[in-house]
C-alpha cells in the first residue's frame, strides 16, 4: 500500500505538508490541494489510523462521553475533541449519556474492558455514587468541563472561579448591588466555582452592602424561564441576572419577554458559555468566553499524554483562562462607582 | 453477570420499562427512575451492546461521516442520528471530514476493511470522483441530506424542493417580485432542488414578469456575507433574500447591518434549516425548518434494516417534509397579490 511519502512525492510536496493537510491545520493554495488529493486517488493511499490498529493491537480509539450533544457548548466541545483526535490519528467515538447513571457506568466500562484506549468524560451529575468508582477502575479517564469529586483521574476545567469573578466585577462596577444569580447549585464543581467568584467580587466592590439572589437548577432553557420567573416573582429590586450558561440566558430572556420587561432597560443580563450567536440576538448578550478549542484540545493531549503510572499526573488539574465579551445587554445604574461608567449602555 | 431482567425485578418494574429508560425513550418519575439507577449499580448491570459484539463477531459500531461537527444544521443531525443509533444499541463513530477527499474516501474504505457495520454519509462536495466508485465498494452505506450522482445506495434528503417552493411562495404572495437567491449551485443536490422549488412557485404567481438573481457558494457565514454584498452591489431593486442555511441568513445579516440596511424594512429575508435560536434574533428570521429528528432516525433505519443483496432496496430514496416557521423577516411590498397580505408585517 501507498505511504504518505510516497503521496507527497507524488504531488511534489514535503511529507509533513500532507500530513499537516490531512489532519486540518494546514490552508493549502487551491492547486496544491488539487495535487494531493489527486495522489491520494492514484495511488489509493490510506493514512495511518486503521492500518495501525490491526498491527499494534490498539483499538486507536478514544471515546467522549458527555450529557447532551445538542447543547450548543457541548457541541462545540465535541468539534474541538474531534479535531484534536483526528490530528492524533485517533479515532472517536462520541457517546451521549442524556443524563441517565445507567449510561455513564457503562461507558466507564468499557475503557476497561479494553474496547476503548481512553475516556474524555463530561457529567452533569457529579454527585451519583458509582461513578468515582468505576473512573478510578477505568484508569485512562480525564475529566472535562465537571468535575466527579473524590475521583483519581486527571481534571481539566475553564477558570468557572474567574469567570464568576469577571461577570460580578462587571455588574458592580456598573452599579448594581441588587441582583440574581442563576445557574446550578454547589453540587456542581461549575455552578458553586461560578457563584464563589461571583460574590468574591461583589464582596470587594460592595461587602455586605449587596443584595444576592442565588436561585439553582440546570443549564437548560426551561430551567432558564422558571428561575428567572422565580427572580422576578421574589419582589422588585433587582437591576441584573448572570445567567450561568446560554441556555439559561435564552429561557431568561423568554421570560423578561413575556413579562414585558427590555433588555437592558428594565432588566441587565451577563452570560456564560458564548457559544451560540449572541451577536445576533435582539440585545446582544455580554457574557463570558468559554475556552473551547483549547479545551478541547488539551483533553485529547491529556488523554494521550499522561503516563498513567505516574499518581502526580493522575491528579493532574488544569484550569483555563476565561474572557468576558462585552455586548449591550448590561446598562450601568446610578450610582455608578466609576467615572467611566457615567453613559448607560443601551443600545 | 446481571440481565435485564433481573434488573428491573429489583427495582419492581417491566424489562420494557428499563429498556426504554436507558435508551432515553422513556420520562419516570425520580422515584422510579432513582430505583433504576440503584438496581443497575447494586447488580454491576450492563446493557447489551458492548457484550454483543463480542460474541457475535460484529463491530455493532457504526460510522457518520459528516464535512463539519460545528455548523448548526450538522451538529444537530448527529445529535439525532446517535440518538437514534442508541435506540437501535449501535455505538456511533463519528468522523469530520472538514471537506478533504482524503478523508471521506478512508472513511468508505472502512467499511470495506470491516472496521464499522456501515456508513451513514454526508458530504459536501458530492461531484468528487473516487466518492461514486467508494461508495459502491463499500456497499452499506446511507447517502444522507446531499446526493452522490450514480453512487449506488439509498438515499435520505429534506423535501428541498418543496422547501425552496414553500420560500418562494411565501416571497411572491407578499408581493416581492425581484428577488435574490443565495446558496449552492447546481453541483450540489441541496442547492439545484431549493433553487428549482423556489422558481417553480415564482412562475407559478408571476411567469416571467419578475427577476431572480441566483448567487452560488458554499453554506457558511462567509458566503453568506459575500454572496449578499454581490447582491447588494449588483443595484438596488431587490426586496428579499432566499438564504438556503442557518449559516447564510447571519452572512445576510451582518453585510445588512454593515450597510446600515433593517431588516424587514429595507431588506426581507428568508433562511433554511431554521437550527439556530433565530426566535431570540434582533428581527425573529422566517425559515423552512428541516425534519432533522426525522432524518436522524430514519438514517439509522435504513443503514440497519435494508437488505443489501436487494437492488432495489439499494436504491431506495426517501423525501421527508419540511415546513415554513413564519416570524418577522419577511415584509409585505406593493402591491399585495392577495387580500390577506394588506398590513405589513414589521415587528
Amino acid at each position: 500500500m501507498a505511504n504518505l511519502k510516497q503521496v507527497a512525492e507524488r504531488a511534489g510536496v514535503s511529507s509533513a505538508t500532507v500530513s499537516r493537510y490531512l489532519n486540518g491545520s494546514l490552508s493549502l493554495p487551491e492547486a496544491t490541494s488539487a495535487s494531493i488529493d489527486a495522489a491520494i486517488a492514484a495511488l489509493n493511499y490510506r493514512p495511518n489510523p486503521f492500518a495501525r490498529s490491526l498491527s499494534r493491537g490498539r483499538t486507536d480509539l478514544i471515546r467522549m462521553v458527555v450529557p447532551d450533544i445538542k447543547a450548543p457548548f457541548f457541541s462545540a466541545l465535541v468539534a474541538a475533541v474531534e479535531n484534536a483526535a483526528y490530528a492524533r490519528e485517533q479515532e472517536l467515538a462520541i457517546s451521549v449519556t442524556l443524563n441517565r447513571p445507567g449510561r455513564e457506568t457503562r461507558y466507564l466500562d468499557s475503557v476497561s474492558d479494553r474496547h476503548v484506549d481512553g475516556l474524555i468524560f463530561v457529567t452533569n451529575h457529579p454527585q451519583v455514587a458509582p461513578l468515582k468508582s468505576r473512573i478510578d477502575a477505568a484508569r485512562r479517564v480525564v475529566l472535562l468541563d465537571e468535575d466527579v469529586p473524590g475521583a483519581v483521574a486527571p481534571r481539566l476545567f475553564c477558570d468557572n472561579e474567574g469567570g464568576g469573578y469577571l461577570a460580578g466585577r462587571y455588574l458592580a462596577e456598573r452599579g448594581h448591588r441588587c441582583v440574581a444569580v442563576i445557574g446550578t447549585g454547589d453540587e456542581m464543581h461549575s455552578g458553586a466555582a461560578r457563584y464563589g467568584g461571583f460574590m468574591r467580587a461583589f464582596d470587594e466592590l460592595y461587602g455586605t452592602d449587596a443584595q444576592v439572589l442565588r436561585k439553582a437548577g440546570a443549564y437548560t432553557i426551561e430551567d432558564g424561564r422558571r428561575l428567572c420567573a422565580e427572580v422576578l416573582d421574589a419582589g422588585p429590586g433587582v437591576t441584573a441576572i448572570f445567567a450561568m450558561s446560554d441556555e439559561l440566558v435564552m429561557g431568561t430572556l423568554d421570560e423578561l419577554a413575556a413579562r414585558g420587561l427590555r433588555v437592558p432597560q428594565d432588566m441587565s443580563i451577563i452570560g456564560f458559555d458564548d457559544i451560540l450567536p449572541l451577536d445576533y440576538f435582539a440585545t446582544p448578550i455580554t457574557a463570558i468566553r468559554q475556552p473551547v478549542e483549547e479545551l478541547g484540545r488539551m483533553a485529547v493531549e491529556i488523554l494521550l499524554d499522561t503516563d498513567w503510572d505516574d499518581p502526580a499526573a493522575r491528579s493532574r488539574v488544569e484550569i483555563l483562562p476565561v474572557r468576558l465579551v462585552e455586548r449591550s445587554s448590561v446598562a450601568s445604574v446610578a450610582p455608578p462607582s466609576k467615572a467611566t461608567d457615567q453613559q448607560e449602555k443601551v443600545r
